[in-house]
């Protein structure tokens, strides 16, 4: 529970299996407000909406749908999007400046707009601070397990200590990849912030996590990381000792969240933590490492338990970087099984298969040709990925 | 059958499967030769030497063994590669530098260089010229199916018509991606052509065809395309004319042998033709084809016989290309199923669902910003794709 801020979410009907679909935050008072959001051209109408919005750096309410991303929806998509923000507002009683809507589900059908109109009013008798869980699966698509992280950090100021406390829930299984956050998920706060320096902590906090995780390597339309800091508190972020605790602390909430998408990344069974170092420059460690994150061949060897390093070295040969094959170092867990480009045989193999029998596993590629390195968090690649995703619609 | 020609194929024991894994192309004198090699920088060892020995523009003959890559091997690698290629000029009594080695299979094995000592006499002895398909055999990995092609082209010239035999191998199936020819190939011709033009028809032929597939994204080690013009046929390729003639056979019989290995894909049961017409640029077209051949939701879906458009269109907008949500339209087969953006509703979507379950789809997006168009092969994406990639090394 963070001060000020309270939730809902309740079956409506827009998903085909009953399940809950509609869901809210709603704040005691307009919070300050932050937002990251899909770089696809391809982008649905609450997100054409929401870039709008958040401009403001103001919101007190939220309103998500889960089971239609009223995405490719043309003219009446917006239409519909601006009625649900109206619906809410009205039902709330707040201006509709001040709501944000979004949607996630099948891209293309239009927003049924009856589930809404009687769902709405539904939501609003069921809003209590504690039912954050209840809006964390509201707001669930493929994903298998809800998504929520509740962290606090203290800092010390002349009038004594501060506590910021922090909640993050987020949906995501797949169409997974980083250009930005590709996923809904929302952090509030009660900590008191202004909107520059929160959309500037939300923008590094999102560059750390969601644009360093894949499933699938394929962007989602709908993507949208909002941060509302309700400021009911008692921390204030105006200096940069503040601000540097308020940072990491939304790192490691956004991290968290990141974390749990990949490990239920559709069909995954397995986390994966890919770091490359020693690389030239900062640019090369990224694209080696996200060239291994969403190489087919690498993802399926791991859910087949296979060190296979050839693959994992080819990949990183193809991505950009610049890479010698006689200097690459590369280990599984802290088992050497390639020094510099050489095998080091079966032994070391055996070994490194024992490792990859784990559920999360951590690959470090050395470069060996300068001191930047990279992180990538991926999920293997099952059976089940395609069985999710061949059948998705039917 | 080409003039000039012979071949062989046997199993030598390098493949653990018994079957044929060392072939043969051998010309009765040196041929005009020219290739086209892997771009990643991870090059495996007999790349690293074609390369070398390519620069000549001559060949007399190449031996290629599957089972094993010979990449990752260190300066133990190129010594095998070139012992290799010392093996098989002595037995063939030609000079080493007219003679190339090629490799494919597990990536990170030394090469097992007793197959090779008691392979090579042996494949002598199998030397004909109808043994095409024991080498087509011969290169396979996890190929379902061998790959071989046969055309003529003719032209007419101030003394009489002229006809230009060209057949063509190749092996592919996997780690096959668009950035240079993702597989082994090999075209001969009976054609008299200088080297400089073969190498340019070559790298055109190959831009078009072997450029232009997609199994899934990974780009491997070891890619050659190596053609030998062996000059014994009536055919000289001295003027515009029949230039233009040659480069066409050449094109034509590439764009054959690389839909044969999309057909062959790992785990494929559908073939898929994307075209992105009505683009900007031609590099805006060529990356919205590459973007939907690529993505693992559009072959799933493709899998599941399902035309999901919001996945393809989706793929278009995180493509880099530009693109206007609201002005594009996309027809499955001839069955248009958006238009200005708009889904056409449920009666067209029936009717292009009813095209999914052809074997071959033609899928065509057009996005009314110019008129560049690019194309894509590629196949879908099942459950044994994964099978055969979570077991390959065990």
């Amino acid at each position: 529970m963070i001060n000020g801020f309270s939730f809902a979410g309740i079956p409506a009907g827009i998903k085909k299996n009953g399940r809950r679909d509609l869901g809210l935050i709603l704040c005691d008072k307009p919070a300050t407000a932050a937002a990251v959001f899909t770089k696809n051209q391809v982008k649905a109408a609450p997100v054409i909406l929401g870039q709008q919005m958040i401009k403001k750096g103001v919101c007190q309410a939220v309103l998500v749908n889960s089971g239609n991303a009223n995405c490719f929806t043309g003219e009446q998509g917006i239409k519909d999007a601006r009625l649900c923000t109206q619906l809410t507002a009205d039902t709330l009683g707040i201006p509709e400046d001040l709501v944000m809507v979004c949607s996630t589900g099948v891209i293309g059908a239009p927003l049924p707009m009856d589930r809404f109109t009687a769902g709405v009013p539904q939501l609003k008798t069921q809003i209590t601070s504690s039912s954050l869980a209840d809006f964390a699966e509201a707001i669930l698509t493929t994903d298998l397990a809800p998504k929520t992280v509740e962290m606090t950090a203290d800092f010390d100021t002349a009038q004594g200590p501060r506590t910021i406390a922090m909640a993050g829930v987020a949906k995501g299984s797949g169409m997974i990849r980083p250009d930005m956050a590709t996923m809904l998920a929302y952090v509030i706060t009660d900590a008191h912030i202004s909107a520059p320096d929160l959309q500037h902590a939300l923008a590094g906090a999102c560059d750390k996590s969601f644009n360093r995780i894949t499933v699938d390597g394929d962007t989602s339309t709908n993507d949208t990381l909002l941060c509302l800091a309700g400021g009911t508190g008692p921390a204030h972020i105006r200096d940069a000792a503040s601000f540097a605790v308020f940072r990491e602390l939304l790192e490691t909430v956004c991290m968290d969240l990141a974390r749990q998408i990949v490990k239920d990344g559709e069909g995954a069974t397995k986390v994966v933590q890919i770091t490359v170092k020693g690389a030239a420059a900062k640019q090369d460690a990224f694209r080696a490492a996200e060239a291994i994150a969403h190489s087919n061949l690498v993802k399926t060897a791991i859910y087949g338990e296979d060190p296979n390093w050839g693959r994992i070295t080819a990949a990183a040969g193809r991505s950009g970087a610049r890479v010698d094959q006689n200097k690459m170092d590369l280990y599984f867990g802290a088992i050497p099984l390639v020094r510099q480009g050489r095998w080091l045989g079966k032994e070391a193999e055996q070994k490194a298969a024992a490792v990859m029998k784990a559920k999360e596993i951590s690959i470090t590629l050395d470069l060996h040709l300068g001191n930047h390195t990279d992180t990538f968090l991926f999920c293997d690649f099952s059976e089940n990925y395609v069985r999710i995703n061949a059948d998705y619609r039917s």
